[in-house]
């Protein structure tokens, strides 16, 4: 891990890391904000995953979490949405390709040997994360729209992984929607059996999850068309599972509402991870 | 309004008024809390619909919003839910006539000329009250199960008259289960077209709510099958209604459920309709 930025914010620190990544097969950066508590005790994590079109930058600089991280005593990892670099198969779409990994193991060509976002942050990230930083064996994840999407189906997958897991505005129903399709298709082919692993409504119906999930929606959002709430929404209700599924009104899908939300989750994980609410 | 009984309570007073009722054609039986600050000056109202087999009795006693009401400063309705007497239509099973109204004007003989539970709550209670107690007029309206369903229905069908919904494991989507498409056979005829505007899920498709909507749901709840969450979840998302659907791990239909969050729909109420939260 070589250290490119560090900077005290809200008592802790928040720093920007890179490092070789062995399953994408390139370098990859990422940011960790560690809390005031961390210089003490090793803390839990919050795993944030970011959406389309974003780097580990965005949510580091507009979601304002570190304020309430710094309070609840967790640690929080921005992970990047994909492999980058010249090396790196692209596509002139802003969907497809750098930028837009859907946290999956890409099986098919150009993607395989550098999309493995899937390893990256359930496997790779969390093992180099585990042996460098004063953090323990509690994570929760939550992520924005492809993040979002990511979040819920890594913690449905991962359940002794992961403690707790929410979303803001989460791409929910992939494999129905433009914001899916195109991509699975691409990363993993026309099977659509294989595509199911990545869709959080297929999997609340088939594997459910073992604590309660926080999903808000802003009901102005402007890309909830492909967002699909309501696939979900069906699902979670006729599975009985235990959730909090929030539509705010006026809100939409910027960070805004991101930041706006955002100590309501920092508090939910904290109670969830370590009892603290 | 003849006084049947009056208790302090929380430092307020309970009280059970019987009145003769020209919509129900019969005497008719309501319960009415007023906290501590309606000694002082008119407090906003929160109506309390109750489910299957209950009288005005069971939540006044059971379901502990007395002591939210005296903290929140509003007053408590809760209505019967249905005529009741010797001239009233029944029927042996426990879903259909007496204690089980459902909450709208039945067009159909035996039940016409007294289940008018509709325009009693809406019009006539409403009406009674407004003369008699030191009630203004922001009222909000929740209730339980069937209850639920007449809060919910009620409070679409009347935007002006109520400033807050909410519901307890409501009856979501009637005209699709066996908790309605019996009764409004037997109350509304045969025509289907006449069901659908006392069906919540078909309700928050057509008019929606002007302000947000909170539900609770148990997932261990032994009726839930008949309630239909999923199929409201499903139209409130699409619609992008602003709302808080909440499922709630362990919990089941009882009236232990209702007081566990009892005091969150209190306080939601008391926000909307006088700001105090």
């Amino acid at each position: 891990m070589e250290l490119q930025s560090r900077n005290s914010c809200f008592g802790g620190e928040q720093a920007v890391y890179t490092h070789a990544s062995d399953v994408c097969g390139v370098d990859m950066t990422f940011a960790v904000y560690l809390p005031p508590q961390a210089s003490s005790r090793s803390v839990p994590v919050l795993w944030y995953l970011s959406g389309l079109t974003c780097t580990h930058e965005n949510a580091m600089t507009k979601a304002g979490l570190q304020q309430h991280a710094a309070v609840y005593g967790l640690a929080l990892v921005f992970p990047d949405t994909s492999p980058r670099g010249d090396s790196v198969a692209d596509d002139e779409a802003y969907d497809l390709g750098q930028g837009a990994g859907f946290y999956l193991n890409a099986t098919q060509a150009p993607w395989k040997p550098h999309f493995q976002m899937y390893d990256y942050v359930v496997k790779e990230l969390r093992g180099l994360l585990q042996g460098a930083l004063p953090i323990n064996d509690s994570h929760g994840i939550t992520g924005h729209s492809m993040g979002g999407h990511g979040a819920l189906t890594i913690a449905m997958r991962n359940p002794t992984r992961y403690g707790s897991v929410s979303a803001f505005s989460p791409i929910l129903n992939p494999t129905q929607s433009d914001w899916g399709r195109k991509q699975f298709s691409s990363y993993l082919g026309d099977d659509e059996c294989t595509w199911a692993q990545h869709d959080a409504t297929v999997l609340i119906t088939e594997n459910g999850w073992h604590g309660d999930i926080l999903i808000d929606q802003g009901a102005d959002d402007q890309f909830i068309d492909l967002l699909r709430p309501q696939a979900f929404a069906e699902a979670a209700a006729a599975r009985r599972q235990p959730c909090v599924l929030r539509t705010h009104a006026n809100y939409d899908h910027s960070y805004f509402f991101v930041a706006s939300f955002g100590e309501d989750h920092v508090a939910w994980h904290a109670e969830r991870l370590h009892g603290m609410s």
